[in-house]
């Protein structure tokens, strides 16, 4: 008998009921202000996905060992309001099961109705924007006001590579939030901003989200509101190898797959690190 | 003094008091189905513009010679009500000023807009879709809604190039509109077809909408939803000469510009061929 | 609940075990002479079958009403010579099982193995290639092999579109099989050379193979190894509707997926006239 | 021994000594006005070639049998006047050498120093555009003046396909030359059109120019100044055809290798179409 | 009233009269002798600037507070020597009215022409090429003769990032100006490098050219002549940094917007930079 | 006499006979198992070397100076054992004329019949993969068996940038051959792995193989099995001026030419820094 294979996430081979982990793709990109595409992102990630050997080395672990499920793509309204009651939805249902989502994104916006169903102690995000628009463009779930969305359940807030927002925006997040600008991660390295991170979140529960435009467009310039003078993917896996053992959920957002596919190919080997840091210990940590 | 020029739609020289055609684009694609970015349209477009000379040697005219302004690119909001009401308003200023609207699209909901501004008798559409759906993922002005909407207005509905629709939206389009679809005018040519429209919408006043996608995707394969088997651009420029005279208002909609240029560079022309045939009658006509 | 997708051929929602008609793809473009590629052909066409309706008004049919089945990718080897085993292994499983076999490559060398399981009365391919070459660059299962493969099987061969070859080839080709050129179907229209088809074939069953490169490259240039001068879709699409009833396997291969996404779009749409025209009569036919 | 393969037009084994054609490429794209990247079509062409089979059936003939050589890429200054000249001397070398010139541009503005070095009794050129500009952009050497500048050699002039110009270039050409335009080509067909020529130029000697943007951008969209409404690939191998056997020169210009390869493949096919036809009579003329 | 936007530089919101900074671009690419394209690029930076937030927290100023205007693009002519004369007169004007300069290129040779206009003591240019040939394919406004140009105005000349040029270049470079390699720059940090440039320009007055493939083609491959081993974008923002408050003109020159945005996001990211750098003292410098 | 070019590698200006170096491609990528196209690198590097100048600074050469010749293209077959054989006997012919053979794949698996002609005591290698499997998809000769096959001829084996294998290769490659990973070398920095490397060969001789994929793929995106988290090409070419002086052969392979050129053209930097390194010693290092 020949062997097939369908399309989702490579080395996904537990059935739902018995998947610790579940992945689904979110094809929405409705409010992207500067290029549309990221709907994309998900079928591009998963491609990229087979690219990548079973085995992780860090964890020393075979991915399929880890039970996780990819559920495909939600079938996404076209107005965010409603993606985000959607995701928030498959969120609760996943969260019945016992099971930690991981999404992959379209735009930023999704991330609401994830935090929205797992109310974390802690949001950590990975991200060149602050986000922290009330409205944007006529509605208060645009990607620019994810930050804002997930202050309306916990203002316990963490962002790293930020480098781009408004005046007030600014001024309100070093306030209110604690920002690691990407300028003082260059400068400092992340194992210290890390090491602030962890002091700040001790052991409560957080969400991680990854908006891919964190890292510099020069390395990964598949996004569709792409900065320079970012964090590099380096930086981005030792906040995932950091914090992965107390999420309570995880995402991967905005990758736009215009480029030669280093974009998508970046995101799928974080989150299998997402995936296999959750799961795993590294067996050497040098 | 050197000369320097702007971006605009070229030949579009004559100030907005003076003009008698406003053309602006809408950048919106919100609510498209399979591939987003045809908010990119109107730029890609204008740059099209500029490959073409001034003289369009069938009216025999001088497009700088035809007063018409371009009044460049809405700031759309990020929901498609908000967006179809901005154009509303936008051609309801336009009507004030005493100006025909030439729009550029964005996706094909914002002809909504424009069709509730102007009130038209008749509403004629090259369309490879019915657009019939009265509701599509979550929302009324989702671009599968068009001819719903327009509905509204008027149901005195020609549809020409359709091929793309669900049964029962085959069954109204032939219960209540006039539809030809791409294999008739195929198999009958464009000619015979606008004889029979031009019976039928007489000297009334019409709105004619182009969705760039009543072009075969073979030949124009720029585009959100593209579809073979379709109209040529030969075939719309006929129907634009047909029928540009009578027109109230017009747009073309749909260009995706992912392709080598030639859907956007379809486009100039035959919005150049609109303004042409709504100021001129054409020298010589073999 | 909220709905998800997977991205199988779009409609194909009936189980295996019920279905009259088994698709699977071979991602499989080891020998390709010119570009390759084509492996990723399966899931474009996949992919693009997401944008067509689910109504075929040819037919009047629903497609998710024919009971079809996507299999997935087979999972190639990659030496030609064991790739066709495994089709051979795969289409005579689906015979067994009753089912029939309809193949997106990849390229042509696939169809052998199909034709080998079926061992069909008549082959009739669209081609602009004669593919007629005993051994080319050390294997007998390249791509420019597959109609001196076939003819191990089965010397009643069609070849429609054709236009490049050796002289040898067209001498044997001449002689051997009933050729008819792309420049002959152009002069004398698809309709008359169906004709002559329709007579040579009679009832008995026939294996229908369409390689891309039979329509011309300006009309969908995502091609392998693309030659102008070629068949339009529309002709492609009378022939499929002319023979698909009496076929007992069906495949489309040679598309490569490097242009807008024409070339997958117009396969996507035959693949799925042929699966409605072998359940299906045309309600009308004008 | 191993083969090895340079990147030179397929089928062009003969050395410079026994050659009866002389092929160079002129990479220039100095003065083109809307798109640059013509300088990069005699590598795409040579590519393109080697996807072709050896042997032409419409002449019956294997192109190595034709006594046909490349000589690689002039090393082109980068002013029009200075590339000018340098085409004038190369023609020179090969009027002395008893060779027929076979240039692939490049701009349009090469063609001039061919024309000046050949002398020929007619220049017939298939082009969209009249190229009628005394002086365009600071040069009468731009690509927009080459029969301007051709007409200081000779008067006598036939432009096919033509539909993009100036009011006064449109009076003048119709007035000093023999205009048949694109569209009089759709509608009396290429055949007629050859007729009227064929009477034009009796059995005078003849330099033949095809300007690439004389097709369809619709069917070849890699071009620096694309038109819609043009001629097909089939129109101009017609002519090509019927004029091969009596030119002293022929080049294929304005080729800009931006699309998916296809209109690169028409230029190969038809620059060897012009070689076979001049030395060669077709076996079967239908 | 709904709002309308242009396409010129995002935030020139200053009339021309009232503006300090005259923004322009040259979309001239007539010399380049590896890829052309660069004449797209300040139609690609404006793009990109709108993709920025009004606000530099650098600066912690909103650039809109900043007079500056965009007078769209030159209308240049096909010859290097003639578009040098044209950007010479433009800045004539600017300075005239008492306007700082800043230029898009084109190529590098638009900047000969500013520096003619403005006769700075010292030049420094950000190149991967030395850029001394006197004259080069038959021009002495090659974009390879910038430096041998400019030297006609002032010899102390300052090169950053250099790594390509015969030895000739290098050995009189070398002997004539300052030369800091782009290996010199990795080794010894961008800050130790810009201290010695201090030295030597004292303040003294300025012009600041970046030749975009200053920096390395892996970081921004969108370039005509791409050079690796080079620059990063934060050395080059390090030297505009520094050198801003006393430059009399300004140019970002060579980008070639093929890739997926990446090389104009830099631009449009560092062409701000200098507007806010001159017009702002830092609020914090760390 | 004008200047012809042909399209061989830069400045490879010496006859076969008098050349101490012979530059071959294989353009071969018949088992890649993730994203075909490698075979078009030679035709990419060629191009991509025309944009480098003659001169080499760090070891003060002109390139032209040093006999080097450019075979052209192997006209390879389409089995990866015929092409391995292929290599084999070419290389094998150049060991015979006394030539150093440098070979531009295709892919990794044409190392393989290199390797076994020159039975060099060592191999060295930069790769993301340890190219393990004893047999994959059918066949010994894929390009994930290349350091098995490597190692029949010999045992003597250090991988350098290591980060992609299963767990089974990882173990064993710990065991018998010297691994340093990308993570090490970015830890340790690769002056200091080379001193490693260089204690290990001492003098003896050695075969340095460059797969492209070493190189971090948000560096060099143009990659069939693309991995993020790799060396730099500033590593790379440590690695060559360090080993180039005692290799017996050198390739480069695995360069996707997808992207915007920066792959291919570091392939051709690096190439021809493995030509001046093994013929030349740095003027100055420092
Ligand atoms: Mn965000
Ligand atoms: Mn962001
Ligand atoms: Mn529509
Ligand atoms: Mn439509
Ligand atoms: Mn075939
Ligand atoms: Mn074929
Ligand atoms: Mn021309
Ligand atoms: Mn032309
Ligand atoms: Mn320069
Ligand atoms: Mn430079
Ligand atoms: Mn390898
Ligand atoms: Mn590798």
């Amino acid at each position: 008998m020949q062997s097939f294979s369908n399309t989702l996430f490579a080395d996904a081979e537990t059935a739902y009921s018995d998947a610790a982990y579940g992945i689904f793709g979110v094809p929405f990109d409705g409010t992207t202000s500067y290029k549309p595409g990221c709907r994309d992102a998900p079928a591009a990630i998963r491609a990229a996905s087979y690219n990548i050997e079973t085995y992780n080395p860090y964890y020393d672990i075979e991915l399929p060992d880890i039970p996780f499920h990819d559920m495909g793509d939600l079938y996404a309204e076209c107005l965010p309001d409603l993606v985000v009651d959607q995701v928030e939805d498959v969120v609760l249902d996943l969260i019945k099961d016992e099971k930690i989502p991981v999404m992959m994104g379209g735009e930023h916006s999704v991330t609401i109705g994830a935090v929205r169903a797992l109310q974390p102690t802690w949001y950590v995000v990975c991200d060149a924007h602050l986000d922290m628009q009330d409205e944007y463009r006529g509605s208060p779930f645009n990607h620019d006001c994810v930050t804002a969305r997930v202050h309306d359940v916990t203002s316990q807030i963490i962002i790293i590579g930020a480098r781009s927002g408004s005046r007030e925006e600014f001024v309100r997040a070093r306030e209110m939030y604690h920002v690691f600008t990407a300028d003082e991660v260059k400068s400092r390295g992340i194992g210290s901003v890390l090491a602030d991170v962890a002091k700040l979140v001790g052991t409560e529960s957080l969400y991680l989200s990854i908006d891919a435009d964190s890292i510099d467009c020069c390395l990964t310039p598949g996004l569709g509101t792409p900065e320079p003078f970012g964090l590099t993917p380096g930086d981005v896996r030792e906040v995932i190898r950091a914090l992965a053992k107390q999420a309570v959920g995880f995402d991967y957002v905005e990758v736009l797959p215009n480029d030669a596919g280093q974009t998508a190919m970046v995101a799928a080997h974080l989150i299998r690190e997402f995936i296999a840091g959750h799961a795993c210990t590294p067996k050497r940590y040098d």
